[in-house]
């Protein structure tokens, strides 16, 4: 990984110890995060972002100078996640590898990366630690926790394992579990990490990284981000230097360098540790946990809700965010949902701001009338 | 690969050299075929079979004690491909690893396999060499040409390159050519090949196979061949061998065990050049040679049309069926369409007999009538 990372200037939080999912008992955690906006003097105004995948604690600039967040679009004055309005507070995820405590961090008992002996953490776990965090920011309760993807697992998540603590949850392109056919696509890209022999069982820190297993691994994932009709439209059947099929095994379709592209320019941006634990993460999230049904599982959630799906999102499909809107809405929960027409596949909530700006400015306006209502009553 | 396969005792035809459409001369080639029913005297009762990606010559058993074929469920006594009216040919295809020529024929001047000297293939080719089988078997014109997935994209390419020699064509779940998102789950796949250490640039017979890189490329092909559904009734979240999530990286889940099962087993039936070989072929597919139009392309056709694809296969969804239909329509040939309800996917041309085999069956009948009509006129 390079050295040179947005999240490099994040402020640094520190855990003592967190017990996890799985009973392992694991710290010192830290924590990377960012802020945007001001806290307000009732720090009733506080939005929790929560990353996807690969993200880190740099959701958007913050200063002249600063390089672009990943959901710029989104977060800044004026913007849908208005900085002249609301405090934001984005965090790196337990397990990742962008600041927050992973695999890659160095146990400060033997100087070493942890590896694998870094236990293997949860959705839940993830949301423990961002919980800690914003006690220690002093925030009492979210205005809304937001986020897309594994950020919107987080977000659908929160109210309920922590009901008392959040008005509002924006759950975009996401699912209450993982499906059969999510949790192979993640199994592939492990299997393409796990069988380099420069895995090395998780144990390659300082030596050569499993980087063609990663790539691959990434070009899988990369597939499943577009849709058939964005790649059709971007690529097609377009030739990559050259005028004629080359009769060879070198790249022939723009879509290949692509792929390829993505795949190498990954290696240097992500650990193949963390790809390993936060696939495992999001496969293993299953708010029904294989026993309750799901309209159970919102039985005492507190939380109003804002459900956000793209046509063309074939990984995360409409299908599986309506099952949640219907499962809230036989709790009585006030749940909005718009499915939003895009090409861009699950890579939407990436890249259409302007409907999702539009959705969710209206949204969190509404919100915050209805919060300051319930206060006064 | 094992030595005992079914293919083995197929019959052996043998081509001195043929034109490639590379301009490559290439020969000697074996080609390995199987017949089934029996030739009638003006034989004009005569079907090609077209076997998909990692199929054979072996389409179905032809004697007490044979290992049932790919398509034992379509080709037989009173089956849709009903061996008391017809007489079929399956050929495995040239470049495969099933008794044709491919890269793992040993080269006669050096008595070594041919590795990557074997040189890239097409779909034009392959039917090419079917063709010069025929000829050898003394059939002048095909009552039928059929297959699935790659064996339909013969089938569709059959009337265009070679327009006297067949009356129907009978093309399912295939398309007219590969589009960026089959070409770029293939890609991964060759990348997943090709960047294990032990494939060796293709040079691996008599060494380690690249089993790893292999069983990763075959694990990306399974999920693309079920549909989510199937994927989700047949394992959903069940886990394997464990009441509760095990927090390692060992399989957790049913669907993982399986894709596992899938990958292993591949590498011992498949070789891994071979995979490269004829996934380019199937990406270099394009009807349109990328100059012409679709509706073009079928204009010197002589042949009906009969045109099946399946529901839920997202891999080749029923719109590209659906975009060769219109074009073949637009050239006033006999096309008839059926999109068959299935929740198998792309795999539903191997398992789903019943409605396959009503709808070829009707299909042929007519095709036979009129094929009488026409000689009698």
């Amino acid at each position: 990984m390079s050295a040179e990372q947005n999240f490099s200037d994040s402020q640094k939080f520190r855990i003592e110890a967190i017990t996890l999912r799985s009973g392992v008992r694991f710290g010192p955690v830290e924590v990377a995060y960012e802020t945007y906006g001001t806290l307000n003097p009732d720090k009733s105004n506080a939005i929790l972002i929560c990353h996807a995948f690969t993200g880190d604690a740099h959701a958007a600039a913050r200063h002249a100078g600063d390089g672009p967040g990943w959901w710029e679009g989104m977060i800044g004055p004026g913007k849908a996640f208005d900085t002249d309005k609301y405090f934001l507070i984005c965090s790196n995820v337990l397990g990742s590898c962008k600041g927050t405590s992973g695999p890659m961090s160095v146990n400060p008992a033997t100087g070493q990366p942890l590896g694998l002996s870094f236990p293997v953490v949860t959705i839940q776990d993830i949301i423990a630690v961002e919980k800690l965090l914003l006690e220690h920011l002093g925030i009492r309760r979210l205005l809304s926790v937001a986020g897309g993807s594994m950020g919107g697992m987080q977000a659908v998540a929160w109210p309920v394992y922590f009901p008392e603590l959040t008005h509002s949850s924006i759950v975009i392109a996401a699912s209450y579990r993982h499906t059969a056919q999510q949790i192979a696509f993640h199994e592939v890209g492990r299997q393409a990490v796990m069988s380099d022999p420069d895995w090395q069982g998780g144990d390659y820190y300082g030596k050569a990284v499993p980087k063609r297993g990663l790539a691959v691994a990434r070009m899988i994932g990369h597939i499943t981000y577009m849709s058939e009709a964005s790649m059709e439209s971007k690529f097609g059947r377009k030739l990559v230097g050259k005028e004629e099929l080359g009769y060879t095994f070198a790249k022939d379709f723009e879509v290949e360098g692509y792929l390829e592209y993505r795949g190498q320019s990954f290696v240097d941006r992500f650990d193949a540790n963390s790809y390993l634990y936060l696939t495992k993460a999001m496969d293993y999230f299953d708010l029904t946990e294989g026993k309750k049904k799901l309209s159970e599982v919102f039985r005492d959630v507190k939380s109003d809700f804002l459900v956000i799906s793209f046509t063309s999102d074939w990984l995360y499909p409409s299908s599986q965010s309506q099952d949640m809107v219907r499962a809230l809405k036989a709790n009585d929960i006030d749940v909005s949902y718009v499915e939003l027409k895009s090409d861009y596949g699950h890579d939407a909530f990436l890249v259409e701001f302007e409907d999702q700006s539009r959705v969710i400015r209206n949204y969190l306006t509404r919100v915050e009338k209805e919060r300051v209502l319930k206060t006064q009553a």
